[in-house]
């Protein structure tokens, strides 16, 4: 059994990572951290864990978490960066879910996150976990920093598209929509219920923390500068990330939609979680609600030369704590798909 | 593996039982039928089985059926009745999740659903299947009749009441609410998105077909007639049920609340899928959403003469598909809760 | 035009107040008041007021509240009791949104709102706010303790019950539940949007801040004690309140459900804002959506011995600042319905 | 009072018409008819009019509409374009809210709508109903074809950077999401509560019956042939449109964001029903729910060469009933406003 540790565990991705881990035959996870609710039951604060877990919030305290096989972290950023040395150093495998290594450059993260970065001699060893491209690397990782919700769902619909040199990697737009878990369990006016329900809005237009993140992955896999024009709307919905990026093609009239079909079924074949469905259907986010799935489909619509590509994965499973089992089970030698094998909550 | 076949798959019973049996390790699903999707993948209808099934509608078949281990009916009332008396000549075991067997007076039945009952023969032998207090018989049966989704809701909330002969059975009173996914996948004006959302309302007021089934089974188990008040609304979400019981302390000030509590506790001690809610908090929906468990808590406010409890299931699992699998594995003889360890999903 | 002043505006009952007084020919804001946000403008906060009010909120100032003619506090409780005897002393009539003058018993108050009250010596004197019972004190009074939203729609419900001595004023059930607007426009986790969406709970069973309110009130007109089981309960949707009461018949099979209609029709002939429906139709909330409209239908299910009452209205007008403007026009001799004729904003 | 007469008034831009008609000071609804519905009261289908209107549905009679000042089609597409020729003749004033006289073209009209126009002799002289550029033409108008409700936001939002030529027409791009009302008060499936509640998904993208009336009309203010891709989504909410719209600069760099701010400011100073938010700020739908506003803002994220404008509408009003209601005013020679002072229901 792999002894897992999480640290931050009251929030949405920690409640998540609780609820996946559940159903990981080949799992335990024996400390999970909180400052403010040290001493309290899991169950306490997640009545759907009640009969899962007996196990209560504890300190944090590096010692236990240095001798677990593997932890997460599901914290705000500024957190990780400070504690992963240790654990690395004790050999420790750490799969982030927060930002503090996405960003491969410390003066960008620092540009964007307002602080200078804590470990940044560790941000080249750090992979970044999208099994989809680094699959390899994060089976040799001992840090893994698993990408942003939009990220995920942007870089898996654009990939094949870059990758193939397809499109125009300088005018690129991802208009994008997340359901409400997106913001996190803080306690905020913008994000009550009594604001948000009934209601749709843009916001962070002048500028996402998720963008540079996006550029990088991408502008690595194009071999050339990728240039984002990046959306993040929120929806009145609680999980669901919906990205619907448009593309110039480079030379439309020459690829079909059947051809860029063919392209994306070809390079996702031996992904278990990316689904590209049939030509001439859309993926909505229930499809996926719970599921580590990326439902995706295309279109080139009037035949223009303009290519829609269209999105879907549940933002808390695929685009945190789902992707993060994944990981761990790449890291540790799994089967891929351990404790991942939720159907979709539909309807 | 036991072959599982489905009647009537294109509602939300039976995209639910197919969700919860993808994961059940002893079972196969060979045929699903439905007369409007003969033809059609499984998955072009309901996307979260991607990958999950590679099977189609096919229309009705009796052989077919009559090979199964066991078929679910997934149908509206008034399939099942005609279909069943053939399956069980073939030794089938039949698990019906519509209201065909629920109620044992055929008379009774028919003034209820407008129509003489098809095959009254069946009544007597048919096992009411709530398994927490039919077990024994569940086990033995060959037809099981799940009970409604209002119906499980508000009788695991009452059964410890009546059965101890605590509260007067002559003054019960039900307020109950549903999400939306109670009243099927029809097309239908009232439960457009644009009717029911940001909206809540009582109906069924005068007589709701739940009705009869409730008072039958609690008058067994009171030992007198019990006289339900049942008022159930419609709420602005997709899943869960809500039930809020209200009864008359029949020695008021005799019990308190720990007593009760304690009642609670050891009634359902042993029970699998229902989870008495320490004293004090409040059971959420939520908490059970995907989930086969019903969740409870109890409390008499002001110290009076009225106990409350609150009684809460995912009306598409513990109230529908998940009851009818936990049905399935008590009747094989396979564990209980097979293909049933889903964590609520919350948020 | 009368001149009004408006404390504590950064509240949903606050904007709610300045959206009806937009359209409300004979009166003018001319104060709002927050400390927290005193300089910003109104449709700075709030962008529906836009092209409708050329005001910033100001530091409250008792000089000029005391200017105006009327004053509404749209405070939580435990504000309006400090300032109201100075602005009385003053002259001016205020409105009071808040629970400080609701309860008549100081020594009551203090128990359910843990602190001592400040101006008991006005509780005698403050008129509670419900035209339907006490239209003429209103005309007259300076001081008006506007209903809670649940005590306006629950009193409503039963007040022809009760005053006509039909029902057992000992055991009545009030199961009512509240959009998520009725928590207020403040930072809780509770009331996150992933906390409320899609999910339904009870809260408050062991005593709401409502029920003493609710039994003085009904014990008023009953002529006798009143004792209430309320539960309310939150549903994941902004407005509208629903209640579902319960009262047992006195004389069961004496009245029929035509003449309770018929008592229901008559009681509220006159009045403008209470809507009986036709028999055999159940409110929603959607149709008083904005509204100050209470529309309310009752049944007596099976024939039996209970009532059921169903009452629905707009927590944030008729349930409370639609209220407190119609107590502005009776008091200051205006038409009642000045400002308030707004159609329920359905679908 | 302008007597005015309404067909079809059982969907959504009906019931919207007489929410709004009745508080209109200077115009009397005389006539409604429904095949379906004629003989039944307004109110007993829509309980929000309760109180405003004594009136029924009637069977369509064509005299009686002659005889109104004003008709309004509130229908699907294909029923005016039979009806209005009569209509005219008698000369009634006749406003449209389908999409019969949106098209100029009668051979484009049928590619997209499957069927040969009826009355394409009409087209030349039917005036889009788009005040904001139209104005002059409506108030001479006898026949004003009102814009589709994406049509209103998009183009709102686009206008004045095409009519300066700062961005280039032959690559815009809108990506838009409706409320579930836009679909109709239809019974489908696909528009169930269960369907779409909680869940998000893009649709009609291979081409959209909006997109022709879209290009048609940026063209001609253009002066140049405008191509847009255009991707609607559908949201888990009633009411309200928000276009995400994306166009390229064609100087990039030599306009600033405040250059463009002022240029949408000057271009709608004088508007009554569009409002451009301070740079900075995003539109939210709840502020103009209920309310006939456009409200939209703009940005130039990373200071790039894409330039992204947010418009918000509410769909049913200044997508529909409220602008159509706009354009009787300007006809008829009424205040602009008249009828429409609603503030948006916020929260």
């Amino acid at each position: 059994m792999v002894k897992v540790g999480i640290v931050g565990g009251t929030g949405y991705t920690g409640v998540e990572l609780l609820r996946l881990l559940a159903q990981h035959e080949d799992s335990e996870v024996v400390a999970i951290t909180s400052r403010a609710e040290a001493g309290r039951r899991l169950d306490e604060l997640f009545p759907n864990l009640r009969g899962y877990y007996d196990l209560a919030f504890s300190e944090p305290d590096v010692d236990l978490l240095a001798s677990c096989d593997v932890v997460f972290f599901a914290t705000p950023h500024n957190v990780a960066m400070h504690l992963v040395p240790e654990l690395l150093a004790a050999g420790t495998r750490v799969i982030d879910l927060s930002a503090d290594y996405r960003i491969r450059d410390a003066e960008l993260w620092s540009q964007w996150y307002g602080e200078p970065h804590a470990s940044p001699e560790l941000l080249a060893d750090a992979v970044y976990g999208l099994p989809e491209i680094n699959r390899e690397q994060i089976a040799k990782a001992q840090l893994v920093a698993c990408p942003g919700c939009y990220p995920t769902a942007i870089e898996l619909g654009l990939i094949p598209l870059l990758e193939s040199g397809l499109v125009e990697p300088s005018n690129i737009i991802a208009s994008a929509a997340s359901g409400t878990s997106g913001a996190g369990r803080q306690a905020k006016i913008d994000n009550l219920a009594s604001e948000v329900s009934g209601s749709f809005k843009a916001y962070g237009v002048g500028g996402h923390r998720h963008l540079p993140e996006i550029e990088q992955c991408l502008s690595l896999l194009s071999g050339s500068d990728v240039s984002l024009t990046f959306v993040p709307h929120l929806l009145p919905m609680v999980r669901g990330i919906h990205a619907t990026l448009f593309a110039r093609l480079n030379k439309p009239g020459e690829q079909s939609i059947e051809d860029l079909q063919r392209l994306f079924e070809n390079r996702y074949r031996d992904e278990p979680f990316v689904d590209v469905l049939p030509n001439g259907t859309f993926p909505q986010t229930r499809a996926v609600k719970g599921a580590n799935h990326c439902q995706l489909s295309l279109m080139i619509p009037q035949q223009r030369d303009t290519v829609v590509v269209m999105s879907t994965i549940d933002n808390l499973v695929k685009g945190a704590s789902g992707q993060a089992v994944q990981n761990m089970n790449i890291m540790l030698g799994l089967p891929e798909d351990r404790g991942l094998r939720q159907v979709g909550l539909l309807p």
